[in-house]
């Protein structure tokens, strides 16, 4: 498996609004774009930094993942993705070595790309993500 | 300012030469530099990914920023770090700008680069790091 890049890093915001305006406020940087995802409970905007991105995850319930996410452990960074050219190789790579994978198939995340999310267990607590770029 | 880049998302983690390995054998990624920063009380592996790096941070004591983090938080994502052209004059912007700041001046990081830290207060519990790239 080859990680091309780092896709986004995300971080869980009680407020994207007020989030978005820090962010533009203190490093003059403003998101390409701003999307709900309802199949994840958030609505998100991409800040595009350098080749990679900062994702503002901002939950609509508190029922949801990132919702109780926060309510457990407060705003902060969430999860770390990595942008790989065939999704479906690298869960069937990371399946193979005992990786435990949220995700077995990719499924359709922000801006209708094919993601996975791997548990924080295969990572000593670290939320990942595989987004493939075509 | 000017975000050029995310120079490093940094993990935290108990074992570094586990955490390194598991990095080897589930992303076959392996690190560029291993240092040991008495400054920070911690060592570091930085593992290139794409034109960004994954850091993994390994307390060097229990009673050091990163080992209280662990006990109290657990493993996983510590911080995010923006490369910066000029960090004094990042610095100058963030402060007026009523940011908070843990360093108001630059001091050295790994890699003998001017680093400094900006408080989880001003970006909602996550904390950034500055990294000046000459």
């Amino acid at each position: 498996m080859l990680l091309l890049n780092i896709d986004h890093v995300a971080v869980a915001v009680r407020d994207l609004d007020e989030a978005i305006d820090r962010h533009r406020r203190l490093y003059g940087v403003g998101p390409i774009s701003r999307e709900r995802v309802d199949s994840q409970g958030v609505e998100e905007a991409m800040i595009a930094v350098g080749g990679s991105h900062l994702q503002l995850l901002c939950p609509l319930a508190d029922d949801t993942p990132v919702g109780r996410f926060i309510t457990s452990r407060g705003e902060g960074l969430h999860h770390i993705a990595y942008a790989v050219a065939d999704i479906a190789a690298a869960l069937e790579h990371l399946a193979d070595e005992g990786a435990d994978l949220i995700d077995r198939e990719p499924r359709i995340g922000g801006g209708g790309k094919k993601i996975a999310f791997v548990h924080p267990r295969a990572f000593g607590g670290t939320l990942m993500e595989l987004v493939e770029i075509s």
